[in-house]
């Protein structure tokens, strides 16, 4: 005996979640098609070190690892990036760039199942590898705009806005190594911001009240980060830091200006641990968690092995996405009427298919009857199955070339010849 | 260092072979919605014994099974049928019959890679669960016919038909228990005839010469099999033969009167131990292996536990498909222009955000420029990209309320009002 269930923290869609998720994926497929980029895929099955080398604690420790049959240490992707920027060093790298590439499909992570979060779920994303300018950080976080006013959802969300950078370039004058850096990080994505401060003051506490006002404030105006950074920053000389602030108000301020939800969080960090620059989240008013996020990873390529190549992408959680869309009860209706076509005996069935084809060819959903029961009982069988119309093929109608028509909410029927039927069901339907 | 490959046997899909996969998949979408079949998805991940229990040999030896962290014995799907039937008894089960049911989706088989086979590669299919009638024979059989159709692959394939129930009814006479009947299975469809007709051979010699003659004999006329039927098998009595004969008969007949190569070979079985009746697979003259396959297992449901419910189904194999869709050279170019938008400086980047929006929502390839360097070097840049149309947003023109639009084609620019834009965009694209 079987279980039913799929296996925990896993789930089926189907009927109407199936239809949402779908529109949600071919609203996303639309968004970056007319956006210039092109689908990648990649496989689900990876070199575990491929994911580990740089994903984050979090990432490292739930993630489904296995040795194949030849001893291989593989893992179901935990994300796409990694993915991505391994099929750009094996197939673009000599690619003009900047590239622009998309990919949808499903991750894995070995979690406690929960509310929005499965073992088993359904990301949708870009990455745009070869730039680091302010227009290809606009560029990604408008299309994630574009997608999310497709969907209807732009007056429910929010987007918090970071540029990591500036704590890599504190964490870098503190002499804080990296495993260190990717720790602290970790800590401030968990909200442990006092645990976060102690590692930090082991490396001296002349940063103490920056880090205290930038991972406490929650929401800062462009005048305040303007005032922040020259009142306590602008003194300590760090090489690169002022670009870092300039890029971080130069994204805040377009979006600003465009009819969006947009907010300054310089205590927001995100748990991947390649990001490097700007860094963004979307959320809603309604859900616990976030919806979707990216950021610039401008170092990733490079330590797989390959040459100096920033990039920055994002990704859409599918199903979050999807909640998103309940709480809104968004009408998503598909309005298309149901035929069935009822051939009377064998000798008449080709010719059903025939008619079948033509129906099905002018983007109606029509099915050939499957049951063996008398007509009778087959007309008020499929009238409670909402189907609209069934089309009556007997010998005599094969003869005469025709159909019977029978409309199955009106309760009459009609004769029609065979050459006329869509004209009749397209002014009917 | 990681390696750039991605792992022995899987394979990265971009550009224009993802493309075509994709034109595939909506194809086929398009086909089975028209067909009154919904959309489900099920995990990657399954319980293993879902997938062994009635799976056949050879798909239990070359899956990929492991432990999850709570021991549970999990395997990536090999196919789709199991986890279908799976969910149809946790979900579906007091619907009204038929259920149409479609799917698609990436598969694993832990196998020697070779032309055509990969160890991920993608299905996409149908199952019809709850009647087992002439008519739900033909409906799947001509949905598989339809898809083909669309494709333009017609002309190009042959179906092969048989009905494994024949062979079932025989060895039941026989006395041969299941597991001997799957592994009689498994040898013919490894064409190992001899090795069959000995295992046979164990349970009796009666049906020697008729065994011999349905394993050796690969096409069939209607006539044939209706005299090798009255002259060898009536007289034995078998209960239900003279049905599953008919059966095959009619569905071979039915589209035999289509214009389609379909022929009879009751040699051919498939490596799936659960088909119970009507079987048929895709071939092409081009590839050495077929390119879809399905067929009835009335069975299954049952054998998991849930009640008498038979079925029947297909699946395509995606990149077989698409090998096939490449021998042919089939043309599926993309026309669409492309547009690139360059904002002169940072002051101007909302309004040209505005500008993108429009272009991209009237369904044309747009981009913003992402790369830092001076206009005279991205003019030539573009062009050589293939991109058709630059569109030059400085403070003049924002001031203007216009744009410059310079066809990177001929050389030549003008000033267009920017509510003018898609209207001047149409015209020339």
């Amino acid at each position: 005996m079987i279980s039913f269930e799929p296996v925990r923290g896993m789930k089926d869609y189907f009927g109407e979640e199936a239809e949402k998720i779908e529109f949600i994926l071919s609203s996303f497929r639309d968004i970056v098609e007319n956006s210039g980029y092109s689908e990648i895929m990649t496989p689900i099955l990876e070199d575990f070190k491929l994911f580990s080398l740089k994903g984050g604690e979090e990432l490292r420790n739930t993630m489904y690892v296995f040795k194949d049959k030849a001893d291989r240490e593989v893992a179901l992707r935990p994300e796409f990036t990694p993915s991505v920027v391994r099929a750009f060093l094996n197939n673009f790298q000599h690619y003009p760039k900047p590239l622009r590439l998309y990919y949808m499909g499903t991750v894995y992570r070995y979690d406690e199942p929960q509310f929005g979060r499965y073992r088993e779920f359904r990301q949708a994303g870009i990455e745009m590898l070869g730039e680091n300018t302010l227009n290809s950080d606009v560029e990604v976080l408008h299309v994630l705009y574009l997608f999310y006013k497709k969907l209807n959802l732009i007056k429910s969300i929010k987007i918090k806005l970071n540029n990591i950078a500036i704590y890599r370039l504190l964490f870098k004058y503190l002499n804080i190594p990296d495993d260190t850096q990717e720790h602290i990080l970790h800590l401030i994505d968990k909200n442990q911001i006092l645990e976060a401060m102690k590692i930090i003051s082991n490396f001296g506490s002349k940063f103490t009240n920056i880090f205290q006002e930038l991972l406490n404030k929650r929401q800062w105006s462009e005048k305040e980060l303007n005032d922040f950074y020259s009142d306590y920053m602008e003194k300590i000389g760090i090489n690169g830091l002022d670009l870092e602030f300039q890029r971080l108000i130069d994204v805040f301020n377009i979006f600003s200006s465009i009819n969006i939800n947009i907010s300054l969080d310089l205590s927001f960090v995100r748990g991947l641990a390649y990001y490097s620059g700007i860094i963004f989240e979307v959320t809603t008013d309604t859900l616990p968690f976030s919806i979707a996020g990216g950021g610039r990873y401008d170092n990733l390529v490079e330590l797989y092995g390959g040459p100096n190549t920033p990039a920055i992408g994002f990704a859409i959680g599918v199903e979050r996405t999807l909640e998103a869309l309940n709480s809104i009860e968004q009408k998503m209706k598909k309005n298309k009427k149901k035929i069935v076509v009822i051939p009377l005996d064998k000798s008449v069935i080709a010719y059903s298919m025939d008619i079948i084809e033509t129906i099905r060819s002018n983007n109606m959903i029509c099915v050939l009857n499957a049951k063996d029961i008398q007509l009778s009982k087959l007309i008020p069988f499929y009238a409670e199955q909402n189907y609209n119309i069934a089309i009556i093929i007997g010998k005599k109608e094969k003869e005469n070339n025709n159909v019977t028509i029978r409309y199955l909410d009106k309760k009459t029927q009609e004769s029609v010849p065979k050459e006329q039927i869509i004209e009749r069901l397209r002014q009917i339907i």
